[in-house]
């Protein structure tokens, strides 16, 4: 049987070194600060709004909530943006996505400061993943994968790693994050030819897909590293990831569950942002 | 013996069809103009300097030289790039790099505007190729890859390709043009382990790691397609690219020459992204 490798002590970790980083930031007069941005009222975003707010919380940030309605407007949505943009009390932002209008996200993301840019909205920041250019910080959820493997000394150099899943939240900049720490990365999606032996091939595997199921026992190998970053519904209701957990787990060496595995380190590395830029200020 | 991939008849293909659409902008009163900015007389960039002016003419596109002295002041420069960014005659700018001063290069690409930039100079044109966001142009070498394989009939959707070396310049731009073309794509460089082993694992193999003599019949499997970025000098003093040429051929399908491979592409591939941006401008 594997090893399970749970989200919530790599984001205890984190968060304490963050209050650490809070409090001095406050001695100095700096009150740490996000901006959560949210239209509408869809679960998903107030179940990560509430974690996200106990997460600040415990990390010493503070957090300002801007709520718009559903059918807010653009210059609404815009006018709220600049709000955030002007104030210097506000160090990084967080906006729902998907929004229910893509062009009113478009123009949105576009508009939001690349140095409050927290979760990778602006081309800027995506830009920054690729180029390793420091501009803006990489998508939480990529970064969370991350700081699971650092945190339980997943060594990355040289390693052969797949990555299913090409979106530009998680699969194309966890891919380039993976490459920067001198990993092989294969990149595979929903055109590749045989996954089941492409991920058999690696050493770890970061699954991204976004199916629930995907992942069967084929794709693994004794000893593996299996990441799953997938949030799914199952039939029964219950959150799932990518991964058929119970036959990955019988093979693979180490492997993240969901719920409790990369998700609950997201909110954690949004908070590690969040301190970052109140520094670079400070 | 492989079948040798020229790239003469790509570029000559491609050239033909540039003319026609210069021939169109020029009755609708657009000049096609490329403008090229060159800061001291390096060898290298005199010998490309030919090849693009040459090209260019074949084009039916204007070439408008910015020659500066090597020890060329930041702010000399940078007035030279305002000059070409307000000059609406100007649709692409080509300014060899490396340029002596790092800082001085970082500059410059910062300035040039994103519509201008053909080469793939500036930050956001390497995010849009990342995104996909149509951002800018990407590098002329890397999309010279993608032309030579589109002029034979190399079909990519599915196939297992593997990118020696991780460059902005190449490495990572041509991994990503080649996902987005539905490859599964696999990133190698210095790091990996039995490069030689990843290798022969791929359909298609492009070696950009800028190392004479590095890719050895280890590395090719029977079939297999090999393009060849590398540009080296070997110890006879002769043009040579990253594969031991003779071994490879003896088992790959098809491989490229260097020189005449890809290099003789990319002078090519600058003029379609003039053409493109005297088209958008048009």
């Amino acid at each position: 049987m594997a090893e399970i490798l749970k989200g919530a002590p790599a984001a205890a970790a984190l968060t304490e070194e963050l209050k650490a980083r809070a409090e001095a930031l406050r001695e100095k007069g700096t009150v740490p600060t996000l901006a959560i941005l949210r239209v509408g009222e869809r679960p998903d975003d107030l179940s990560y709004e509430r974690g996200a707010l106990k997460r600040c919380e415990k990390a010493g940030i503070e957090v300002k909530r801007f709520l718009l309605p559903e059918d807010v407007t653009e210059s609404e949505l815009l006018k709220t943006i600049d709000m955030v943009n002007a104030d210097p009390g506000i160090h990084g932002c967080l906006m729902f996505r998907p929004l229910p209008d893509k062009a009113m996200e478009k123009a949105a993301c576009a508009r939001l400061l690349p140095e409050k840019d927290v979760d990778c909205m602006t081309e800027g920041s995506l830009g920054g993943v690729f180029t390793g250019s420091g501009t803006g910080y990489p998508p939480c959820t990529a970064e969370a994968c991350m700081e699971l493997l650092r945190f339980y000394g997943i060594s990355l150099k040289g390693k052969n790693v797949t990555v299913i899943g090409r979106s530009l939240v998680i699969g194309k900049p966890v891919s380039m994050m993976l490459q920067a720490a001198h990993a092989t990365v294969t990149m595979c999606h929903t055109r590749t030819r045989d996954m089941a032996a492409v991920c058999r091939n690696a050493e770890i595997l970061v699954c991204a897909a976004g199916h629930a199921g995907l992942v069967t026992k084929d794709f693994i190998r004794p000893g593996q590293v299996v990441i799953d970053v997938g949030i799914n519904v199952d039939e029964n209701g219950n959150l799932c990831g990518d991964v058929a957990f119970e036959e990955a787990a019988g093979i693979a060496g180490m492997i993240t569950p969901v719920p409790g595995g990369v998700g609950s380190v997201t909110t954690a590395v949004l908070a590690k942002h969040v301190i970052e830029a109140a520094e670079k200020r400070a």
